[in-house]
């Protein structure tokens, strides 16, 4: 029996998620949910721009909910806890699992402490399960270094980079990252909130640290402009010599004075004219030390994508709460349906 | 309140984890079972060498039960199902979990279809968790490349190699291993069955196989001499050029025609005479590729140890039953104790 999955927002990641799920031997895709007006009613499969698939886009939660039964809905509209919240709470009413992409979801018990509680007393009330995941957070820099630290016998420090290409990416995470801004704009841009660098370090970093059983005393976050030396252009943005390539966003976890976790993320378009390569890399200092990387880096849109795909089976079989990916048995690649 | 661990077995591996147990904070070591006869009622910490601990050295594994009453047993003295069977029914049956390092019990499903249905009735039965782990199989050549996938959108083939250096060993591994014998001892040694090789290829690409949702038609092992072209020396073995370094063991899983998993363990003295570059190697070609090292390798037996250890708190509080790496969250370092 496939499981039944119902997916909410249908933009870059939800479609993707979607698409991967009607894939998938043991998943189920039933129904999508949409705010975009020219979506309604269509099959899932051509609002997606895909190829007819047998189940439609609703506009509203609570009526596809009755109409598809599903056994988990994936939310993929938002990255904070607090727009969220509402949605968790009216499809966890409806007693439907909930794997959420909401990067603050991922470990939001130091951050939002209130709102972590209230989604687990609902989660337990209704006896359904919800998770919040993605590659970063959810993956690269947090579960990936946590399951590495389960080789060692002791850990001392832990620093790890996700150095990766905005390149394909359309204008709105140019202008997240500040990318083709002059340094001034950049600087501003972060005082008034509209370069937001990346979303998760304080989840990651909360994460490692509750697993490895270390109480961390401060958590500091730095964006700094990455101010190319050369001339950068994608199809939404030119960045001309000494203009802003994209952010170097660094997250650093204390104990006391000591520095444990520092998590670094610089984020640009065509890293590679000024030879930056890109990949995953987690050093882990201890006994013994890790040094591991992964190049190219997972891509982050795909691997979004994956992880939340191939979370659903762990989620929907779990024990009722808010969870996260350290409750969980690691996620397997799901069985891609051969098509009869 | 700290896990009481008894830890069966202070061999090289045994002794380890005992000293990594009496180090961390949520564990507290109650006692070991040794046939040595020399250990019999010593403290602990001074049968291994180490200082006093304040628990001892028990010869009969009932009676320590009786005497420590541990949440867990580790055993750590055997690495094949059949010779570990009879302790792990006498463990459980005292309503003790268990964790065993015995390299077939990581995932004995397959090759030990009959023993694992015991086993897991009689956890089930006795309300206990059993789970078989270490570093390789375990961690390393199959939890670590499934946990990859889990940022796939779909998996084609999967390609790893731990290439490691055996020169810190004793003459037990260099035997099974068959360094320092000539090329025509390595071929006898096989034959004989003296010389093994790699222990858990049958159970890492089961594992992997099973997560994936692959049926494989055929599992394929080749085991092949390393022969030196140089001279190389440890402290208990001699490989003189044209001679034996090392057994390079392959592991492969097929479904139908095609090569699906390919694992690799060379394993040999001083690789790095012949520029051999140790590490733990993870290709997988899918959507998307990713290509992982660590360099250099995840050490054996410090892993194994880490591995162990860190898994009890999930052991301790799973559901019954015989479980692998796949039922549950991934270890973390458990926290050191600050020693007052």
């Amino acid at each position: 029996m496939a499981y039944r999955v119902l997916v909410w927002g249908l933009g870059a990641m939800g479609s993707g998620i979607a698409k991967n799920i009607m894939e998938k031997e043991d998943l189920r895709l039933v129904g999508a949910v949409e705010r975009n007006t020219e979506m309604f009613d269509k099959d899932v499969g051509i609002a997606i721009g895909d190829k007819e698939y047998g189940c439609k886009v609703y506009s509203d939660i609570e009526l596809a909910i009755e109409k598809t039964e599903p056994d988990i809905a994936i939310i993929a509209t938002n990255s904070f806890v607090k727009e969220v919240l509402p949605k968790i709470k009216i499809v966890a009413k409806h007693h439907v699992n909930i794997i959420t992409i909401a990067e603050e979801m991922a470990y939001p018990f130091h951050s939002h402490p209130e709102e972590s509680e209230i989604i687990n007393s609902i989660a337990v009330k209704n006896g359904v399960s919800i998770l919040g995941t993605g590659i970063n957070p959810g993956f690269v820099l947090d579960l990936l270094i946590v399951t590495l630290t389960g080789a060692c016998l002791n850990v001392e420090r832990i620093e790890a980079r996700r150095v990766n290409d905005l390149s394909p990416f359309g204008k709105t995470v140019m202008e997240t990252q500040g990318v083709g801004t002059t340094p001034e704009e950049f600087e501003e841009g972060l005082k008034k909130g509209t370069i937001v660098g990346h979303i998760g370090f304080q989840q990651s970093i909360r994460m490692i640290a509750d697993a490895l059983g270390w109480e961390l005393t401060k958590i500091e976050e730095i964006r700094e402009p990455i101010i190319s030396n050369t001339e950068r252009k994608t199809p939404v943005v030119h960045v001309k010599p000494g203009m802003v390539a994209g952010c170097r966003h660094i997250g650093r976890g204390y104990m006391g004075d000591k520095k444990v976790i520092e998590l670094v993320h610089p984020q640009q378009i065509h890293p590679e004219v000024e030879n930056v390569e890109t990949g995953d890399y987690i050093d882990i200092y201890g006994d013994p030390d890790i040094h591991m990387s992964i190049k190219p880096e997972i891509p982050g849109g795909k691997g979004t994508i994956a992880v939340a795909t191939n979370m659903i089976p762990h989620v929907v079989e779990a024990d009722p709460g808010l969870l996260t990916m350290l409750d969980l048995p690691v996620p397997s690649a799901l069985f891609k349906e051969i098509k009869g």
